[in-house]
């Protein structure tokens, strides 16, 4: 729809367009998909305990899946807000864009299995290889919707207007501390994996409760330049 | 498009909104998901009996996890709905309601991983435990929503126009009802959990039908105030 | 968006829509990802052999599930085209549609446990009442479906246009010898499971295909008024 | 949406077209739900190991897991990309493209089914045939979208534009040399069924690099036209 919308739009010639250009609502669409798919998969992996002695202690027991899943889940949450944002400011996508969203979603997917990963080996010898692959692979997610972010604004054609550009160079420039942030994590993980872990926690909320405070940021500094 | 489209809107200045404003559909979509993958999800809770002796009766012995199930996937319904009517009568989102809609999703889907563990425990010693916990999640879920309706009826320039508040309110109210009922629920279930899951089923009709009358009611009231 | 549009079209007063009507483009998103899930979810069913002889024999006896499978698809399918085509004919929804589409998907979302059922005790003792209980879940859902065409054919301010009425009906006239003879394997189930099954086959095809001479029918009948 | 945007449309009489045409969303929201949902399935299946030893070890004994997890990923995104692809050079569906759609989803859930087989069988007496059976599952799917772009480039009324048709030529004539590839894979996978993966993953790259080059190259060609 945005596609056929588009075919009218005045820039540039129509033939060139639609030779260059794909559907957002399509890139929406498989993306809403992945992500609300993803969120609710990842609580399959919760252990319903089976046990008829204390109910209590057998799920305060299964601690490592319930803290997993509110990393991940929080996580996603804050992938699909940061995606509806760039998409907010996207007109029209291209061939790379598509494809790069592939990538950053082939990250997004292998979440069920890196949160089990670790859920099941955060109490033991594997807990350093385990939360070292768990959070690459949230690095690497990050990572691509960073990228998308630096793609976007060096194709002003490819946003809504002038204005769009700075605020994805807004946006990209704030997620980089919780991306580098991250990344230490990451590398922490070979050695403390349980400060790792914290880190991983600290960045979910950066990442949910930035924007909250980018909106406002941006505001004041837009209303400046509009004086 | 709802976003491309607001652009053009006449209220307030592009560049606020822009910042300020996140795209609806967006917000539909992946909440649409959620409800849909939940909903589904459930059945594969559903045990399939593998005798070959009476399957008539290995089917009727798994009555807890049909229970479970179908009051569950009322609630979802009727949670899917109400989200709906709200929907309605929103232009836009912001950053506050794409957080609240995610915390509301957690509590959905954190419900295939609450029915299935009352469906266990519905016989034995962990059943109240296991009533309370999933009452809890679905009184948090309903929660979440009337807050939703809440914000939204103090943020008019997020309403399709100035009916939409007094809509707001009066829905919101009428759920008042349904969710304090359901509090009493939880409670009772660290009692009576019996008690609470006629409750909790009495609260899913209550939210599925109420909607129904809500209707009438409304009209009536703002027939009267046309007049 | 459907909504949105809505409320400036020129069909009765604004103020008694928004109370009444519930947006068309929720119902679809909704369906489609049940419909979508439900599809998608029979394939966790098939047998995977862990064999290491022969694996081409150990395949062959998975023969009921693939089966039941491919049934299931078929009916699935042939649901979501049909109910396409009805929101095709629909402009707005309201409580009643909503909650009978929410009942229909119920039905729908069962398939994969009841297909589950059929395809383990196809074989044996259980096969009278598991193809009963499949069967029957195959026509609650093609039943519902047909309500709502009913429901939609009576209420001509839901629908785009005046011809949409009589189209509904035709539809679901020609859609009723196959609910019938649905109905009819289900009864036989009981006695004769095998007869059953080569009915549901039978129906799967007619639901599939039919509107495909639906499409003709009606085109030739219409022409024939517009002479 | 698009339905209803349609009978305003210049094209042919508006009584023919509700009774061949069917919605362009509906078919898009189903199949961007299936491709999000195999492609998240498809995760499932990654075996999470329980070893307290050394866990790298037991990662990496699951090479064939993640193997066929890659490739049948890359292609569900590239089927994903061309399906778009088409979709935005249609305006429009008929009853036809729905049953083609259907088919072509078929072979797409059946996914996760043949790649857990695959994984299972790629070490063993069972490796000719569930190579064999993947790569006639991936052949069957990339035939039915070779099939649509047929359908659709002979019927125009169902297209954008005039020049839509000679794009579709162009794609479907691109890809043909993947699909001939992959045929020739499928055969090989009975006698070399190491050298049929490596053919696969070919393919694969193929399909989500080639449409980077072929937009390049009609973007030349029609430039040249349209001197």
């Amino acid at each position: 729809m945005v596609a056929s919308r588009s075919y009218d739009s005045p820039k540039g010639s129509g033939r060139n367009r639609r030779t260059a250009f794909l559907p957002t609502d399509r890139l929406n669409a498989f993306a809403d998909g992945v992500f609300a798919i993803v969120i609710t998969l990842l609580v399959l992996e919760l252990p319903v305990p089976e046990t008829t002695e204390d109910l209590l202690l057998a799920l305060l027991a299964g601690w490592p899946d319930f803290l997993a899943y509110v990393i991940s889940f929080a996580f996603i949450g804050g992938f699909w807000i940061t995606h509806s944002s760039i998409t907010k400011l996207t007109e029209q996508e291209d061939h790379i864009t598509f494809r790069m969203t592939l990538v950053m979603l082939f990250f997004v997917s292998l979440l069920p299995f890196s949160t089990s990963l670790m859920a099941m080996h955060l109490v033991g010898s594997g807990s350093r290889l385990s939360v070292f692959i768990y959070g690459l692979d949230l690095f690497l997610a990050s990572f691509m919707l960073d990228q998308i972010m630096r793609y976007l604004a060096r194709r002003p054609e490819l946003l809504v207007d002038g204005l769009a550009k700075e605020e994805l160079r807004v946006m990209e420039h704030q997620r980089l501390y919780g991306i580098m942030l991250d990344g230490v994590g990451v590398l922490l993980a070979l050695f403390l994996p349980r400060v790792a872990i914290a880190i991983y926690v600290s960045v979910a909320i950066y990442f949910i409760l930035q924007p909250l405070f980018f909106g406002r940021t941006l505001k004041r500094s837009l209303e400046k330049q509009g004086e």
